[in-house]
């Protein structure tokens, strides 16, 4: 007996693990996604914002973020040895006296963690791309990572008053992408948008990403690491019970993406006439936000369906984001916010557990915490660092003002 | 005991889970691959449909190809509950009451499978490439991964009449690669070469590919998602046999692979005198498509040889394709197709309980009816919507004609 | 208790698997670092060599690295059953009769440990970028993977007089990436620098790589493949106390290289003024190296600091490497030898097993052997095959002289 939860809880915490480096792999997903959908002129800015936004949230939320979160009641927000063992990990007897409580290593959980807070804060960074300061952001990051995003998720998943109030988040599409996205919104609203994106007469400019097999090779990243998020999420896979739990995530998380893709596929070619790649592209990525607050309790047809609904609204979400002149380059706003509620409502059509009203309390309370936090904070920092680069720097790109390097310096033909 | 087999199951689906991970992350090889082999001018369309073709996949074979492969004598095509469970899991109760029967999550195993088919799929997007209208080359993709492939793969795996008889298809050498290779040649031989590769006088055109470092990226996403394609099909871990039979298999792969890749290069330089980067990319897939018909009795030495002669044969095969002026822009055909057919007839070699002669029987039935039943469907498609871009749209590339936007807008010189 | 040891056995072998399969994706990762960091014009030849050099490397450990490395107290050179099994498997009675001594398969070992020797060999084609010819590279790799790194590595991890000395190395700051650096340093010392890297006054040219989503997305697959490499060296997951470290070692390692990255960035801030992206990257791996000699006893912010001292080394290194005209292109040398002597040195710090003296021995040794080793072989080698393109290829770029064919043929505005 002692044996069989020894085993358990060494395969508990293995697919612990193997789900995190998945969610990991999602910060190149991000990466290589807004790398291909900003122009060339900007690109080394973004892949430096966004592998400095994963080691920024790693370290904040290893220096407050998982206590703020997760170990609030236990002691101040300071673990006990963090040049020992920093997150406690039970001891054998402990595991073996807890009757089941204790089921993986602590360490494990940390881990898994501490790459979603990554994720919410890289939808921040494609949203304000091509025209904010880099320091900036990266002061931006510390607070979310460290504070906004912790606190919030302490509400639900850190047993908090959201979750009391009955509001259903499996894997954090309100939580964590429509938290992402209301960082996000906040940003660009005091940002303002890019230069020549809006025409006097009200038109909109196309600015076309420069590398779309980038793009698409961010997007493959992304669903793949999306398996770890959504399948983690279920928190055990060590019985029968949990192991069908789990693969029934995988499979609609998958379902869901596929519908998503191909219902924006088919209303561009509607509305374009064209197979239009990128919002394809953000068709699968609505998919999997819109399934990710419900990976479990539709069958695999319904999670397809939630998925292209998804697909559907984003489409259209960014058509309007541009209408009223919300300049969102990679389209993050209406994939992680915009979808990230559909995904939160849609809830309660296939888990008799959820209600409309919970889901929509709970996505009223985090968009209102983290898009008034996230005012709050770029405000300040637009007095103390300025948000914006100057329009010669943005007219040269952003990769020679911050960054001192192009990215493609023998491609580039202006 | 009722233990143990909780923890088996749990491992057992954990595992197919994982390795279906990787197989899906062949998609996003695939894609690379092909991105990175074909003109600038036509990537956009290739990313397009090779994202799209994996959505198509999943979607149908939840539809109906599942069930038509591995269902089709428990009742009709549709599953009965798409929107609660579609893909029945086992009760504890069913789980414990079958002897061990029943040892995994039919939703794994579903996740697994429809992996699959992508694959299939994606083997035909490289060949027909440059200048295949789109929304054709989708149509087609519905129809060969919701009946076409479901239909042969079940007279193998599905219990049919060609595992009945014999034939041995470990990982699908035949089932999965010739089958791609045998839609994509009807699709080749009905669609005729791309403008300006076959000049008068016999000679061959080389038509350089625009990105070879995707298309490096693309065979190592392969390779590695290679060991959740092989890995995967022994389709147990869970006990000392197994475990070291799939580790068997890993080591078998990873090997043949190298063996493939050496031979390629080594026969490149020979031939041509120089160290030929994407013969020596077709020699490592090569190497993996050889050894794919049976991984696991070879010794890792015997492995690397049988990938060995793969590589070398896939540098005379797509010489010779250009020969006969069958033009596939990324070498598929000879990968996946004369590869293939080699790795079925490499059983016998290690396991004794194959014949070449059931080989034989196996590979010729899967090439007459995916080759005869493609042969037929493109062939509905050129009179309903027609194969092929237009002269001048093949000129400027399929990008804008098809999608309406560039892959590198900024990039390109010409 | 049969079943118990099965399912362990099963566990700790797919555990290997997986870690593995991740380590093999470095491959990768030194792929498109490499590749992003080149000029364009000597791109297909690095991509060339890194995906060869895999395929070399894991043929040759096949052929006799590993017999030496492991097995060479049982026999000779050759295992008895290359065509049958050769990387021989415990039975289910020998397992059971082995009161746990063995507790995973033989060929997942083999698996696990063949990946890291890559590794190894991948370290040196960075360095020696740009101007080596092709093919003494791969001559070199041979020699490298088939003896050179196979001997010191049997002296620690073998169980020879290194591991008997106290010498500490988890996972090889030491036995894999020092000795990658000091096999590169040997040969770019032969080889000398790039043409226009160091001018007459003293000047230090810098030579921008061409493709920097490239060189992040590498660094990005190196940080996950990592997780394989440092987790998969604890050897062991199927019970709490293994998967407490385990789990303690991928947070660590993940923290190790936040810390790298932030700590390159802001000295590299201080002293150029600007956020650089390639320094920031370095760091990162030079986070990861630091860490891999001892990821198991700091704390997670510990773990933080050893790697952010990592990525304030390195970019040190980097710069007094060239202020003595060393020219590595990648930064290789700095990152693996460099910092990896100060991984082997930080080992006592947090592991009181472990002394200064014993972890100065092993480095002195390792670096001895594969340095001088390296000199003689490259020397054999400049006799024989030469070392250097010539100075017309060299400015035309090794792609056309070597590979015969351009990695961006479409792109480049020369």
């Amino acid at each position: 007996m002692e044996d069989i939860i020894q085993v358990k809880y060494a395969l508990d915490t293995f697919y612990f693990l193997v789900c995190g480096a998945l969610v990991m792999w999602m910060a190149a997903g991000f990466a290589m996604l807004e790398a291909g959908l900003v122009r060339s002129k900007n690109t080394t800015e973004i892949l430096t914002k966004n592998i400095a936004l994963y080691a920024i949230a790693c370290t904040m939320y290893l220096l407050c973020g998982y206590t703020i979160m997760y170990g609030g009641s236990e002691g101040g927000i300071l673990p006990d040895a963090w040049f020992g063992n920093g997150v406690s990990d039970a001891s054998v007897e402990d595991v073996l006296a807890s009757n089941g409580d204790i089921y993986y290593s602590g360490s494990s959980d940390f881990f898994f963690q501490v790459v979603f807070v990554a994720t919410a804060m890289s939808i921040v960074s494609g949203a304000v791309a091509e025209r904010m300061k880099l320091w900036t952001f990266l002061a931006f990051a510390i607070v979310m990572t460290g504070v906004i995003y912790p606190l919030q998720g302490m509400w639900k998943w850190g047993g908090g008053f959201l979750d009391a109030a009955g509001f259903s988040d499996f894997a954090g599409s309100g939580v964590v992408h429509m938290c992402g996205a209301a960082a996000a919104l906040a940003g660009v609203l005091l940002l303002g948008a890019r230069k020549g994106k809006y025409g006097a007469g009200g038109q909109v400019n196309a600015i076309p990403g420069a590398n779309l097999p980038l793009a698409t090779l961010g997007t493959f990243i992304l669903w793949m690491g999306w398996f770890g998020f959504n399948g983690g999420s279920e928190l055990m896979v060590s019985n029968i019970d949990e192991a069908n739990a789990t693969a029934q995530v995988f499979v609609n998380t998958n379902a869901a993406a596929s519908g998503g893709l191909i219902a924006a596929l088919l209303v561009a070619r509607i509305l374009f006439g064209k197979a239009d790649l990128t919002m394809a592209l953000n068709g699968a990525l609505a998919g999997l936000v819109a399934i990710t607050a419900e990976p479990l309790t539709p069958g695999p047809m319904a999670a397809t369906l939630i998925g292209a609904v998804g697909g559907v609204i984003v489409v259209f979400s960014i058509l309007a984001l541009d209408k009223i002149k919300i300049d969102d380059p990679v389209g993050a706003i209406s994939v992680h916010g915009v979808v990230g509620f559909w995904g939160l409502m849609a809830v309660p059509l296939t888990n008799s557990d959820a209600s409309f009203g919970a889901q929509l309390y709970g996505a009223a309370i985090i968009f209102a915490w983290v898009f008034g936090a996230s005012l709050v904070v770029w405000s300040i920092l637009k007095v103390v660092m300025g948000l914006r680069v100057t329009e010669e720097e943005e007219y040269e790109g952003v990769d020679l003002s911050e960054c001192g390097m192009e990215a493609y310096p023998e491609f580039t033909n202006k």
